[in-house]
């Protein structure tokens, strides 16, 4: 079942390697199908060049396994509660990319320092604060998905698709697994350019003005980067 | 028409693309052909690897399109504007290579720290002003244009080949636009030499007769670097 | 005799260099066979490109030639006297990783920063003193194995599957030789981040609970990491 | 003439773009006939995918050019110097490979932090002082040799293979072209690890005790690393 979507969540996965941004296991995409509301997802701590599109393991919104013959990634239960929480996001990815994480690590939100970062995200990268000892030691992946909900509480995240997990590493997320990995990808040289900023001696963001306009031009009502406004 | 440059100027994309100066659809290159006057530039939002060159659109001086079937780069009038502000220039690139636009997220002059820098530019890399924000509402892309040829005022541009907007990314030109490429991968280095420069404590610049030197050698009346004088 | 062992080890070196650990003859991998005790090691200053499985030298655990053509790694007593020391432990890297090796230029110990980091190493990666000028003097290379075991004393070498040689670079190990790369891989990329973690300000550990958490669902007694608990 | 030192030279030229030392036309290699004394270098301002083996230009040791269609490297000069200087030298290198580039732009010696270090260079390894304008403006190249020898003197250019430039870049050498290349190759990557290790806090270099006992195992009269004891 979902074949299609099993072979787009596997080049998810495969992109995430290939683009730099996972080693080892350190990784996983899934994305939601619109019509069933089931979740696929990666399986858990199976190897990359080993992975095959089928191994993906279809879940129902409760986790429970629909199909596959693989435990899923440990981290499920964070995705799925995002998928909850987030109506319009059927793609998430997660990372322990190099840049994102030393930001995750540092406990630091990302200052939107120019326009490459407007033109990815409204406003600067959140980062959650540190999970409690209770929150880590019960139900540790769902409070992880609650702690990023909490964090992005009156934003919009398709306007904000990426979260810092603190002492953790980024969250990714899209309208599709597709623009969930173009986000990760987006979000690990906009904190690697961010890193170099703060050490040649910027710590305020950029003008509002201009991180409006960035962002707005390529996602706003009148957009007007690229074919066709995607929306 | 225009098939020969067409070609170029999309092997100037992919070349940015392949030598790591460009993820996603972060830059666009562009040439001016001499005989007409015309400018021929990548289109917006198209991915690298699915662009050919007959995708590359043409446009008149003031923007319109003579032939395409695609919209214009959205920094197309930016492009624009400096053609016609500096007449030696017939290639022009952009990107957001992750050194040079980390010097321009920290607002700084890239300084002329040594030879390598010396052998690319007469000076420093000049960073430009902020824009306003009546100039970030109104005609932006017209304005990036402006706030450049006003940083490089008084200079000469085939000898400051490059500037950084400021919270944005750096621009790069040419005699053509193999030329613009060269530079802006030239840029790139001398940025990453420069931020590890600056970290291992060095604030100034090189002696200027050790400057004038590499410039001179490479670039001036009395050039003896490489096989013929190109001028 | 081992070819088995020999081919595995031999893999075990060469995907130090492709995993970009290891340049010119800057590394070396072993594995012990339990049934005979015998430890397989790459020959000394053999350049990756020219070695062959059956190049690697077979020793008994007191360092004597079983078979083999060349002179074993000039750090075989160091591997030996590891061997000896810790018996769960069959397989044993050594690299000059760059950033691993920047922290025990420094003297410091990698702390524990984040989950990626608790993943793989329970505690922060030890440093060890630096040698006396006796201990260099003299049997250095046996030295460096007791400075490792002296730093490790009282702690779980499986739970803390690397150290850092003070002024010198990395050793890593496992249960075999596959888990000493993948440990050492992990290491590097450790190593990694904790620096640009320091270069952001953090100077303290993540909290206990979540390190503890993230180790235990991978390694403890009730891992729900990966397909099979691997004990 | 020379064909096979020909070879040896254009190899050690596309060795330098292959590891990564040099992009664009930034660096020249070049080796000395013993015999004949002539020297061979690549010729000036050639790009590396161009090239062929019979572009390299032979030179007899006042520059002459004895055989080659081309103009010899801009460099050329410097190094007729050290081969003039140094009797045991017989392959040169120089690029401007970025770590040890940025350590020249800060005109600092490369403290000795470690044995990755030592196994190539006994002791710092040294920046020489900056030009005068006079020495700038007349024989410029010729005075960049003789400021080398100068910093080198009293050391052993075989102990000792390569020097920063003050505010230019490293040259290297060797007893032949592949050990100047080996050589470049190691600097680069130390000057890299020195870079880290002085941010994550260490001014200071390792032991005497530990430095001399790593050059020496590998170097020294006794050495025992490596099949052969090359001397």
């Amino acid at each position: 079942m979902l074949e299609k979507l099993k072979a787009r969540v596997y080049r998810a996965n495969t992109e995430l390697v290939k683009s730099g941004l996972v080693i080892h296991t350190w990784g996983n995409a899934s994305a939601r199908d619109r019509k069933t509301g089931l979740i696929v997802i990666k399986p858990s701590g199976i190897s990359y060049d080993k992975m095959k599109a089928g191994d993906m393991v279809v879940l129902d919104p409760d986790g429970n396994i629909v199909e596959g013959r693989y435990k899923p990634s440990t981290d499920a239960p964070t995705h799925l509660f995002l998928y909850k929480d987030w109506d319009l996001i059927n793609g998430i990815v997660h990372t322990h990319s190099t840049y994102a994480t030393s930001w995750a690590q540092a406990g630091r939100n990302i200052p939107a320092f120019g326009t490459t970062h407007a033109d990815h995200f409204h406003g600067e990268v959140p980062c959650t604060r540190r999970l409690t000892a209770e929150e880590t030691e019960n139900d540790y992946e769902i409070n992880t998905g609650k702690v990023m909900a909490e964090r992005l509480s009156g934003l919009d995240p398709l306007a904000v698709p990426s979260v810092l997990v603190n002492c953790h590493g980024p969250f990714s997320w899209g309208r599709d697994p597709e623009e969930a990995v173009y986000n990760a990808i987006a979000l690990e040289e906009i904190a690697r350019m961010a890193f170099y900023t703060v050490l040649l001696g910027n710590t305020g963001p950029a003008d509002v003005h201009l991180l409006n306009k960035h962002f707005e031009r390529k996602h706003g009502k009148n957009a007007y980067y690229g074919q066709k406004k995607k929306k």
